[in-house]
């Protein structure tokens, strides 16, 4: 709990059943940094929050069950609607209130049920009232997702953080949404930097379907005021670290995954060429499908390291798969396969490639490719 | 059949069961137009052929159940081993000899098995045999894939090709294996422009899972002689209808697919970014899975368009499903679920993403993603 932020989520009716509204106000107003989707397409709620949120805030209002994509200036109209009604619940200026949506593209927000059911949002509201919005967030995830740190300075501060994601995930970036807020005060401008690498190296470090959604939104909340200097590597180490920790339930929740594998590549010319190739590896149906059926089918994953557009020399190659290693030179050292087979049959799978070319690495989680994915998504709309 | 073509396929041995081993014989010495993979990772056919292939050539020795890829020096090795040891059964030089393999990476070919079945191979070879050949280069193919066409210049022609390939297959390029046949005479400089280009409209528009193979490889076989220049036209309309029907077979025959979705790109500033975005659209597992469910989800659609990496002014864009329009503006136009749902539950699916912004357009052929799919993969090794 973080004094002065409180939370609710309740079921307002944009979904069938099920909390699908989650607010969150800030009793006084707060700092927020903000990292958006880089698909061309984005959401109404990004487009809106882009006017906002170059001041201070005052609230969260964040929904599931309608992503309020394509849905054209009214989408967008709609939030301010949404805001205008909110804004004397909470004693704040409309102009201080952001939004975020995940859910089905192409659906307006029911903009009656949403403005009849914030009295109640508005009043359920507590300290303690994170879960609630954690579940009201939530699509096909299969559970609420919720990380807390702390941390000492001059005093104790809390860093809590909350996101949602199963599909759509895909690294550049990785998740639907995420939110993390703390009681450490620090403007904007000095922990930006930090805020992006720790972004980079957590919700840009997982893929589930090599899906970039239209939605997908990080923001950080801080408190104003006095600042603590002296703790300020203590909160970029805690924030750093509950980012990470989001990410990886993100990925371990993955539609219908049944294990997330750990894609690292070693030993390239250069970081840029490491990336590829990892994030190559880790968008192969085949390689996915195999780690699903518990192959330690590493032709795929050469073969999808050979396909990243960078180049791989054969003969140097080598692949270790759950601690052994099974390619030297490019060619295969036999190994026993019903023990490789029992091996990959955990929930965590370990691959790296090592190129044997230089010193740059990169590494990336993925998951497997399952049954249920297919389930999940020939079936989520209807 | 055409005239001074022999055939064959056995069970070799290669595979547990069935045949594995195609043969092909030239009576007289043929012409050979190649194109390969852009996997940076090659087959070692791949390597061996390119020596070869500079010159005519007397035979094609083609086998399913092993890649051959991944398997070192010795892996090209192993097929100058088995061209010594074919040349003197079908009366042609070592060096007369193309390779190509398709099956499980990383394994090197049975050679003393291989060699020992090369009799049986040449003794049953015949200008009728096409089939069983193409029945020898499957792997999950569900069935053998042929195309004839035939034309007439100062005489009358014919043009035959084979091809296997259902999964690991990407644009850039798609199939596994697919060779044409023609007793027409032309010289490979005649027709290596018109060769190269309908590979790009055919094998290079299809796509199954993203997934660019080792051993992809096409070859195109003509007979050498006094050119029928008058009769060029017709041959290069042929061969371009022939390789067109074959990877749409490669295509609907794609590993567990149930429908084959034609994505067409219009009305964009450039033809290249009108490609990258109808290639983004084809391997989008969420578009693909929603195909499999008869769902007409647009936003999936869209989502996949605004993450290629090129302009998309959503304000444009109209999409239209099965012949319905369905967005325009950006926006959905009210549709009746139920119907679409219907008209989406056929074998084609029609696709049309119009971004109203230029006259270029791009389309490609892709399948739906399914249970089967990941069945076929998850345990096709084993």
């Amino acid at each position: 709990m973080i004094k002065g932020i409180e939370f609710s989520g309740i079921a307002s009716g944009i979904k069938p059943a099920g909390l699908d509204l989650g607010l969150v106000v800030f009793k006084e107003e707060m700092n927020v940094l903000t990292i958006y989707t880089r698909n061309r397409v984005k959401a109404a709620h990004i487009l809106y929050d882009r006017r906002v949120d170059k001041g201070p805030v005052r609230a969260l209002v964040a929904n599931s069950g309608c992503a309020n994509a394509c849905t054209g200036k009214e989408g967008v109209g709609d939030l301010a609607e949404i805001a205008r009604s909110l804004a004397p619940l909470i004693g704040a200026g409309a102009g201080d209130i952001l939004f975020a949506s995940t859910g089905v593209i192409g659906r307006r927000l029911p903009v009656d049920t949403i403005i009849s059911a914030l009295p109640g949002a508005s009043r359920t509201r507590k300290e303690s009232g994170l879960e609630d919005f954690a579940r009201a967030i939530m699509t096909t995830d299969t559970h609420p997702k919720i990380v807390r740190e702390s941390f000492r300075g001059k005093k104790d501060y809390s860093i809590v953080g909350v996101a949602k994601g199963s599909g759509m995930i895909n690294p550049l970036f990785a998740t639907m949404l995420a939110f993390v807020f703390t009681d450490f005060p620090v403007s904007p401008d000095v922990i930006k930097r930090a805020f992006t690498q720790s972004v980079r190296d957590s919700f840009e470090r997982i893929t589930v379907d090599g899906e970039c959604s239209t939605n997908d939104t990080v923001m950080l909340f801080t408190k104003r005021g006095e600042e603590d200097r002296g703790a300020l590597e203590a909160f970029t180490d805690g924030l750093r670290s509950v980012l990470k920790e989001l990410s990886m339930m993100v990925v371990r929740d993955g539609e219908g995954a049944t294990r997330v594998a750990h894609i690292m590549v070693e030993g390239v010319k250069k970081k840029e060429w490491a990336e590829k190739i990892a994030r190559r590896i880790s968008i192969s149906p085949l390689t996915k499908t195999a780690f699903f059926g518990c192959d330690p089918n590493w032709g795929r994953i050469i073969a999808a390291a050979g396909d990243a557009g960078v180049p791989v020399n054969l003969s140097k190659v080598e692949i270790t798969l759950q601690g052994e290693m099974i390619v030297k030179g490019g060619v295969e050292i036999p190994f026993d396969e019903a023990k490789m087979k029992k091996l990959m049959n955990r929930k965590e799978i370990s691959v790296i490639v090592n190129l044997n070319d230089g010193k740059a690495s990169f590494d990336i989680y993925t998951t497997d490719l399952t049954y249920d994915y297919i389930k999940i998504n020939a079936s989520y709309r209807s």
